[in-house]
Parts: C-alpha cells; sequence; structure tokens
C-alpha cells in the first residue's frame, strides 16, 4: 500500500504511537483478551508516553493533536491493542467535550486529573431499546436536586465501567421532550446509586469491559453537568466517536494484512510445491485485501483532513462514511487473512482470530453499517433528517 | 425457505435427529465450546439414540443410511452443537472405510465397539507441509514390522486425540513414492508411540480438540491395517468428508438463521419505532440470507442424491461444489446475524457468536474454498488433474 | 454443471425445444436485436413445432405442460433468443388465464386462434408512474359502454405492441378504488383508440418491441372481457410471468456460460503462455460462474416442482426467489463471460454482448430485484402485506 | 461525495474541460456512439479550447499539465463523452513518448501537427495472441530497410485507424528476442502497406473505432522511430495508459450517478407513495454507488499526486491499483444506475445505457482486472516479475 503517513500530521507523534503501539501494547494485547480485563497497563503505559492527553488543549499541557494526526495515532495504537486503542478514543472525545462545554473551573479540575495524575473518562451513550446513533431521545433523565442533580436511568456497553475515573453520561434534562434536552453529565465513580449490573463476556473487543450500568437516584453535584440542556448538540464532537472508530478498524486489519503478508513471505511450502507468494490467488487474494485498505484507508484520511473546517452535519456524514468503508474494509480483510492462512491462524498462538473477533464486535458500534448507509444515501439524495 | 426434507429421506430418522439436536446436544453446546473439552455426554446420547450408528451396514445392526439421509441427519444435528455434528461425522466416514476395506473379521471387531460399546472412531490425515486435499504424498510412513506394522510420521488437527478408541492413520506404505502407497491404519489408543503434543485453544470448533500428534515407532497388529497399498484410493469414501463438512456449515448456519428471525420476531422495537420486521434494510438482510442458504441447500441436497451412482471423481466435484458454496454461504449468513441483532449478539449468551467463530474455523477443512473453487473450475475446463 | 433435466420433465418436448432454439431461433436472434423488430420467423418456427400451445389445455388441442417442464422449455429456448422466448412466455402467461378466466365460447375461440392461426397473445401491464408489480391500484379503466365496454388508460413496456393478435390489458372496473375492481380485458388489436404513441430503442430485448399505448375510448364487445372484476386475483396465475423469466434469465445466462467455456477450450494460447483453461484464474472464475448458475437452477427447479400445490401467496413468493436469484447470477456471469474473453467479446460478431445487453434489460421486469427481495424478506419475517 | 478538485490541480484548466464536457462532447455522444463513428467535432472542439495539448511541453506551446491535473481533466471530460477522453487520453500519452524520446527536429514536427493543425496521434500496442499488458516479445517487427525501415506485423484494438495522422506502433526490432528489443515507430497514416481490415461493431465504446489493421512492408523514413531498441522500456510512460483508463471510467460512472441522483430527486413517485428519495433502498443504493466512486477517486488521485517521484515500476503498480479499482466501481455503479431508474434507463433517450456498454468495453483494456489484481498482488508479496 501506499505510505500512510499524510503530510499534514505530525510525524514525531505518530512515531511514538507505533513505537508504543508495538513495544508496550503489542505483548499484553491477547491477555486482556482472554482474561476480559481493562487494560490497565497499557492505559499506564499510554499515560506514561503523553498519550492519554491527546485531546487535551495545549493550554492545559496536552498534545491537542489535529484530526489527521489524532486518526493517525489511534490507528497505529489499534496495531497493537484494539482495546486499549478504543478506550483511549472514547477518553479522548471526553475531553474534546469537556473543551467544547466546560468551565474554567472544571476544564482545570479534569484536565489535571488526566495530565497529572493519568486519570481515564469514559462515555456512556447507549440505551437499551434506543436505536444507537439515531435522533430519538436519550431515556435516562437528570433532574434539579438540591445544590446539584439526580440522574436515573439504564445505560448498556459501559465501556470502561468501575475502572475509569469519571463517566459521561448522556442524558436528557427532566422536562425536555426533544433533543433540546440532551444533556452531558460527568459522574464521578464513587458516585452514589451505580450499579454494574450486566456480565461481559463476548466475542470481541472483551479489555473494554462494557457491561449495563444502571443509575438509580445518582446525586451529583453542580459541577458534573457539562454546559447546558442541548449545547452538547452542535458542537461537532459527538460525530468524531464514528470517526476514531474507523481509524480503529484500520489499524487493527492493517496488523492483520501485514502479519499475513509477512507469514506468506516466510513460507517455503512443501517441497513440491511453489512459495505460496508465487501462487496466483494467494497474489489475487493480497491484492484484494490492499485494495480494501487503501480505499477505507484515504476514505478516512480525508475526511479527518476536512474535518476541522466542516460543520456538525458534515461531520456526521464523515463519521457514516468512514465508518461505513472501514468496516466493510476490516470484515473483509481479517475473514481472508485467515482463509489465507489456513487452519494455524484459528489458534490463539496468532494474533489473527483476536482480531477478527474484535472487529466483528467493534463494527457493531455506532452507527453499524445499516445506519451508517442511511445517513450516506440520505446526504446524497438530499434528505435532510439524519 | 423451502422446507429441507427430501422426498427420499427417511424422514423417521431425521425427525429424531431433529429431537436430539434440540433436547440432548443443544444445551451443552456452549459449554464445550467454553471449555475446549470432548462432547462426551453429547457422544452418548447419540449412542444411546443409534446415532453412532449411521454408516454401520444393516448387516452389523447399523443405520445404513443413504447418503440424502445421512446428510440431513448431520445437518440437522449441526444445529444443536457442531462440534458433536462434526466428530460424528469424522467417526462415520472412518465406518464407510471400514466398510469398503476391512475384511470379515475386522468388521465383526470394530463395528462391534461402535454398536455395543459406543466407541468413537477419528481420522487424522493432515500433515504440516502438505497441503490438505492435495494429491502429494503423505509423508507419515507405514512399515512392516514383526508380525504387524510400524507407523512414524506427525500429524496435526487431530480430532478427538485421546477421546476415541481408535485413529485412521492416512499413510503411505514404505517403499512407495506415490499415491499407489497410499494407506489406512486404524490404530488403538493405546497404542505405543503415540504422543498427544500440540495445544488446542483456537477461535471455533474446540470440542473437536484437534492437536498435533506424533508417531514414533508406533506398533500395531496385522489387523491393523485396513485394505492393502492404493485400495483406499478409488473407494469414493474420503470424498464424502467434504460432503458431510458442507451439512455442518448448513446446519449451524441455518441455525444461526432462524435464531435471528425469532429475535426479529418477538422484538417490539422502541415506542418510537416500527417493530424490526418491518423495516425494509432487516427485510432486505433477511432475503440475502435466506437465498444463500437455499443456494447452498439445494446443491447439497442434489449432490447427496446423486451421490451412489457417482464415480469418485464426480464425487469430489461433487463434494467441492458443496463445500464451497456452503462455505460461503456460512460465513455470510453467520456475519448478518451478528450484524442484524448487533452487539447485544456478541454476548456469550447467545448462541451466535459461538456459531460464527465454529463456521470461520470449519471452513477453513480440506478442500478449503479456493482449493474447492480449483475442482469446479478444472471440471468445467475439461481438466483432468485435480 | 449437474445435468438440468428434471426426472418429473417430459424430456421429449424438452428435446425438442433445445433443437428449435439451435437449429431455428438462433441463427437470427442477432438480426432481430440488431433491427430491433419482431422475431415473426421464430413465431412462425414456434408455431410449426407446437410450442406456441405450450399452455393451451390438452382439450384443445395444447400441450398443457407441467410447470417444471413449461421453465425447462422455456430455458432451453432462451438460449436461442431471448426475445422468442420472452415473447412466447407472455403468450403463454394469457393462456393460463384464458384457461382459469374465459368462458367456453371465448376458450374456443382465442384457443382456435393460438392452435388453429398461430396467433400471439400480448400482455400489459405496466403504468407509468405505478411501482410495477406491487399492489397499487391500475389507472386503465375500463367502463360498460353500450354492450360492450370502453377502455382508457396509458399502458407501457407493451411488448409485441402492433404484432400481437390480442391484448390482454390490465384495468380496472370503474366505480372500484382497489384491487378488487381489478379487471382483465383481451383486446383485439384492430380495435378503436389504440395508439402505439412511444418509440423502442433500448439497450436490450430489442426483439419483444414494447412501445407506449394509449388507450382512448378503445371500444370492445362483451366478449373481450376475462371473468369479473376481482376473479384474476387469487388465480396463481399473475405469479408465473416471474418465474418464467427467472427461466430465461438462466438460459441466457448458461449460454453464455458454455460458449465461454467452449472458447476456453478451443484456445491454445500464445506460444509463450499455457492454454487458458490451465490458468487458475480462469479456473477460479468459471467456478464462480457455474456456481452461481447452478444455485438459480435449483431454485427455479424447485419452486416449479412445488408450484400445483402452491396458494397464489406462496407463488409469489416462489416466483420472487426465483427471479431474485436468476437475476443475480446472469448479471454476474454475463459479465463474467466478457471480462473472461476480453475485447474480442464486445464484437457483436460473439453472442456474448447481446446476452449481455438483455439481461441487463430483462432483469429489470417486475418484481425487479429490489421488490423481490422485499417480498422473500417480508415472508420470512411473517410479514403479511406483500 | 467529496469536492473531486485536489489542491494542487489547475483548476482554470479543469474548469475548462468541465465546460467543454457539458457545452461540446456531451451533446454530440449519443451521435457518435450510435453511428460508431469518429468523434471528428469534438475532436474539432478539443483543438479549438487547446485540450490537444495537454500533454505537449510548454517550451512548444503546450500545457505540459502535471499528472493531477492531467486526470482531472480527463476524469472531467469523460463525463461528456467517453470516446472523446479515451482517444485524447491515448493521443496524450503518444505526446509523453515523444517528449521522452523524440530529438529535437521530431519533436518540432510532431507537436506542430498537434498544435497547430489540431492532428490527432494513436498507439497500436495489442496483437492477437498476445496477452494485453504482459512481458511477452511483440510480433510486429520493424527491419532496417534502405534509408529508413519497414514493418511487419498484426495489431488489433487500433483505435483511430483511418482518422489519426499519425500512428505510435508497438514493435520489436528485428534480431531481438526478448523486450530488449523495444520499438516504437511513428507511422503516417499515408504510409503505404497499411491496410484496415476488421469490422468494428461492438458493445461500447464505437466511437474509437478500432478495428484490425495488417502492416505488410510498411516502409518508412528514419525519422519514424523514437529513440532506438529498448529505449521507451524504463521512461514511465507507457504506465500512463492505465491511469488515465481509470480517470475515464471514474469520470464516466460519475456522470451515470449524478444523472440517477437528479433523476431522484426530481421524481415525485406515484400519488401513492412516498418520493423515491424517501426510500431506504434507495437510499442504501445511493450510499453504496457513492461510497464505491469516492473509493476508487481517492486512490486515482493519490497515484496521480505521487506519480512524478515514482519509478517505473511504482508506476505499474500505480496504474494497477487505479484500473483495478476504477473498473470495479464503475462497472458496479452504472449497473446499479439502471436498476435504480429500472425500465426506463434501457431507452436510448437516457444516457445511462450508453455509458453502461461503454465502461464494460473499456475495462477490458490492458491491464485488465485479473491482470491488475495479478501485478498488484506480486508487489505485496514481494514478487519482482511483474
Amino acid at each position: 500500500m501506499q505510505p500512510t503517513n499524510s503530510p499534514k500530521a505530525d510525524n514525531q507523534i505518530i512515531d511514538k504511537a507505533i513505537w508504543v503501539a508495538k513495544e508496550c501494547l503489542s505483548p499484553r494485547a491477547s491477555r486482556y483478551d482472554e482474561s476480559a480485563s481493562f487494560p490497565i497497563e497499557n492505559w499506564s503505559d499510554l499515560w506514561k508516553h503523553g498519550l492519554l492527553s491527546i485531546s487535551v488543549p495545549k493550554a492545559y499541557g496536552g498534545l491537542e493533536l489535529d484530526m489527521p494526526t489524532y486518526i493517525l495515532v489511534i490507528e497505529n495504537l489499534a496495531k497493537g491493542c484494539t482495546n486499549s486503542a478504543m478506550t483511549l478514543h472514547m477518553h479522548s472525545v471526553v475531553q474534546q467535550f469537556i473543551n467544547e462545554l466546560a468551565t474554567k473551573d472544571q476544564k482545570k479540575l479534569f484536565y489535571t486529573e488526566v495530565m497529572d495524575y493519568g486519570k481515564l473518562f469514559a462515555s456512556w451513550g447507549s440505551e437499551p431499546g434506543r436505536r444507537s446513533g439515531s435522533q430519538e431521545i436519550r431515556q435516562t433523565v437528570v433532574t434539579p436536586h438540591g445544590q446539584g442533580y439526580s440522574i436515573n436511568g439504564t445505560k448498556h456497553f459501559c465501556s470502561m465501567a468501575g475502572a475509569a475515573h469519571r463517566y459521561l453520561i448522556h442524558c436528557t434534562m427532566d422536562g425536555y421532550e426533544d433533543n433540546r434536552g440532551y444533556q452531558l453529565a460527568l459522574v464521578p465513580n464513587d458516585a452514589s446509586g451505580i450499579t454494574i449490573s450486566g456480565e461481559w463476556n463476548t466475542l470481541g473487543m472483551r479489555g473494554t469491559v462494557s457491561p449495563n450500568v444502571t443509575l438509580e437516584n445518582c446525586v451529583v453535584d453542580e459541577n458534573a453537568l457539562l454546559g447546558g440542556p442541548g449545547e452538547a448538540m452542535n458542537k461537532g464532537v459527538i460525530e468524531s466517536f464514528g470517526l476514531g472508530y474507523a481509524a480503529i478498524y484500520l489499524g487493527a486489519a492493517k496488523k492483520a494484512f501485514e502479519f499475513t503478508m509477512d507469514f506468506y513471505k516466510s513460507e517455503n511450502g512443501a517441497p513440491s510445491l511453489d512459495p505460496p507468494y508465487q501462487n496466483p490467488i494467494a497474489q489475487r487474494t493480497a491484492a484484494e485485501m490492499s485494495m480494501a485498505l487503501e480505499s477505507a484507508q484515504y476514505v478516512i484520511y480525508n475526511c479527518a483532513k476536512t474535518w476541522a473546517d466542516a460543520s456538525p452535519v458534515e461531520r456526521k456524514v464523515f463519521a457514516a462514511r468512514s465508518k461505513y468503508i472501514a468496516s466493510q474494509a476490516s470484515l473483509q480483510v481479517t475473514s481472508q487473512c485467515i482463509q489465507a492462512i489456513g487452519g494455524r491462524s484459528a489458534q490463539k498462538a496468532m494474533p489473527l482470530e483476536r482480531i477478527y473477533r474484535d472487529i466483528r464486535t467493534a463494527t457493531l458500534m455506532p452507527p453499524n453499517i445499516d445506519l451508517a448507509m442511511e445517513i450516506i444515501g440520505k446526504a446524497e439524495l438530499g434528505v435532510k433528517d439524519y
């Protein structure tokens, strides 16, 4: 494939991400997968190398990466450990929300927790019975309560539940009946009324540990709210979830592809056979995978390049385009890699089967393939309600 | 889909298979998968209900099913537990080899072990560095040794290693340099010189437990050989492996499809949404899956129907056609089911993620998709060397 | 591929169709295509060999073929000339409507025209602004007028306009507001008020000559109506359009495939190259095409086999399944044949480019791929309104 | 889709190409297609607007476009008339060969013919029995003859035969047995011994008029040769054929896509139906097409951007990547557009069916899809002999 580093990106930080992925994250990836446990040591290394701050403003000591660089960092970290890259990305989107919505005092508090103490922030949006990524109103409600607020509702797929320092809960302010009441609350993990109830034993993305969580009369102080009702709506931040997911799929699938190419090149085949790389079918498979990855890569990079100047609606379409094509490419490539190497690739001693499971799971995140196509198609056809 | 029971099949035995799958095999399927252990209780139930004898001749008390019925039995058992269906199929192909090649004394001995004692027979063909399903010579060698024989070589993907009562080892008779020396040996599991060496921790088909096995000066008596050198070649038995695999993929994928349709029909959706089955995209996905399964089904059933009258070469093409189309359909359908249901489907509490892993693994068995297409294409183009 | 002749079919008439296709229809196919003119000599040959009567009851001297035989006749005729097979199929569905709905006097009149005079009957259902194959009410209205009726409306894609002896017009009886008013009228081609207005210069299926037709105060006598309002609805006849279309796509695509395989086998390649049939990519392409055709074939044949016992709703689903899979297979195969042979295949001296155009056009007929998938999906999901 | 104009491109000349395509080329496109005749008036307009000189050096008065700009010009012209864009591209590659290989006197002569007289130059490479795009030796031989040379051989797919002023004949110098004898000769169209023998009546690209040509003792003077034997091999010029073809497919498919989107947006549907653009299946189809085009676009543009700095071998891979993905995208999109609009789209009154035929034909040009995948796969697997 073509070189991945865009000319606009900060190559020094990308090189660091590549190094951290390979030397720190990758060796522990299969352990976190097997045990379905938080990648705590990986988080620690991300902090140590300054990568917890990729979306923290420079004014607060962070790296404040532009989107093209951010995407390349996430993509390359995903080559080492998808769970670490995914949780870092979620954490980093929360930092963007803080930057857009928080008061100075809040920023000082939250960013210090990240910069000085290596704390992670989670983001919980999904709810049972609500189509993720849709414009339906969130059923989790925040209600004024004394000097602060009380939160009630149920969230599922709550990544980092129990491990993150604060949880960004996507709520509706009591009394609103549509998304003008969309309200973010940043809840400390020791707040009252939080019950982590669901199990987490899944096909893939096991290290994100994302069970169900019930908030029942969860009381927080007045500083827990980020902005007022509806303010989070048109910031163009929530849209960056999907773009980052796309980068994670791309990175993981590239890792599978590179592993498979290396495997092919190192094989000598049986005495009576040509080396595998001389096989026309192997070449054809390599071509199919390479083109799928290159296509996805350019769509993602181009969306990242134009992100800063795009409106929230345009960002929504960019994220849908990136996530759709990266989903398709990574599902295809990870399956073809297993097919190409054969029975041995299904063994857990090789990374392919883990990446295969992670991709099938991660591509279900909102907007999923069907919703992404709906958004893309509506944009092309001039339909306004996406 | 159309009803699956062909008019030629014995419906009573198929109904039994459906019942056994649902009531006996299915409840234990996820346990065997999780522990990667032999489905011992399922095997016991298969024996109890007479299904270990589906390929044992009637003269020895077996069911001696014709191929259309056999395929429907295997398909329906796979709906309950792919590992149980797969090991039963392997065992049953060994019974066919015995029927074609064994002496009367051998038959009496082996069939009694199956019928009266519920013993299972394994079949080990794969070797490192040899393309499975190809015509390359097997590197495992059988050599005359005293009154009996000595076997030396390495096999991998040795399903039921340690659990089956006898292992059918696919060897070459010492002194031969091509497949005229192809020799089968049926080795008792307590023979000397057998080392089960590899680990078995894989993506799917975990309950087959298929590690590497080394045979080093493994000495067997004269009754261990099935037929003489080359005799197993043109019996049209080895080809039935592929046809049975196809039936297993079909059954497993149908189970995933039926589960998903039931899930859709039972969902009410969020208050503000139409029920999922009213969604045009859900309908389209259902159509894609349904047609893929129906296509695979008819190809397999038609091959089974014409199997008895087909030559070994024709059977090889039939198996390739069936295995190819069932591989493609089952890979597609199991992925689409997960896509359709979304994040919840990745949880181990639902059967979908297990079937998804089993299918990705099982479709790697020989002839894999690439080799199957090579066989099909050569047959269409009149090339003789497949 | 597997042999196509089902055991239930009447092989004698199929052999005749094969002969007629090859000797009579095929040599003229490219001429009718080029001139976009009616295949008059082919129709004459079809009459001469008794094939205009394949759906005329035996009581009236016809062949009254069962559905499996009918489908094989149509499929094999399509190998010779898609336009001739398509118009014969339309004509034959009209004969089925007559059989279900006509009075004895009508039957005697109409069937004699077919049997003794070789007349062709057309069927015009499509209307501008109405989704073909849907349940929307037809805008063409039939109104009592003196002793007879007056018909007013616009039809498009009116195959055989000007050439057929009678046109079956799908109308609504005046005063009805839903399909309970669905009314068939069999209008003689010399009736007043018929204006053939549109041009016919299309990509493919050019020999069907299917322009727009306006009926303005088209007056017919009382014998022109087939049955009363709504009677044509639940006869299970209209559904057979789709099944026959599927057979036509299958036959045409098989012709392209067989031509391509013969081409490959006869090529020697350049001096320095292996013969094309030794090329692994050619073999793979052959396998893909062969499996697509075999899949479509079995779905169609199985639908035909169970057609007689199926309800109208089941027949609608059968037709959708057959038409969908045959559309996909024939679009794929005809494109791959051109790809396989390369630049020479685009020349009109070879039949491939004509079949390619015919298939792309013919697969647009109702129910098209999208509507077929909707019907299939709704049936799987238990939705009633298809 | 994203805006197509790359920041590096010269937007003024691109705007001119867009204008010329729409106002000059497009209105005549269907006429040239129908008559399979040279787009003479379009060539005249291309000359009038300076576009015959897009690859003529600035020193000789030409535009000497860089590759990113060149590709956008060709793509946009293809939106108006594929035949005009294709012949202009071939002509322009010849201008590049002249720039790399010709003497000053030759340059002055040839470029003056283009600049001052609007002459077109053709390029004939294909030969019967030789795999296009391969490294097999060309069978057309150039032999010293008096003061000049004699050329003997047969070429097929000779675009602009009889209409171009000079033909670039790809030959082998007599006495060479491999590609070190690769020799280009620029033959005037009135040279002796040239027989235009084949017919030209094809599926698409009919306006290129590309029959067979026999050169029998075709005598040319010493100025007809471009460079010496083997010199044309490593210039990185011949590789630009494929990249330009890719741009043509992209432009034509975008035109089909835009036409279809406009059609959808302008439709109101039947009274009882939602407008087509509200249809979820229409939206999904739009998304599939849009993403296919965007993917192809970025691969092509990125190859163009890095072309100047790439080695001939890298350019070969770039061309293969671009041509492969543009072939797949354009075949998919043009078929989906016809599917989306339905029966009306097959009428010649709409441009879709013409573009559909052009794409199926044009994508057969070397390297075709299979060869392109071989080149891509070999590059990924480190195989050297592509």
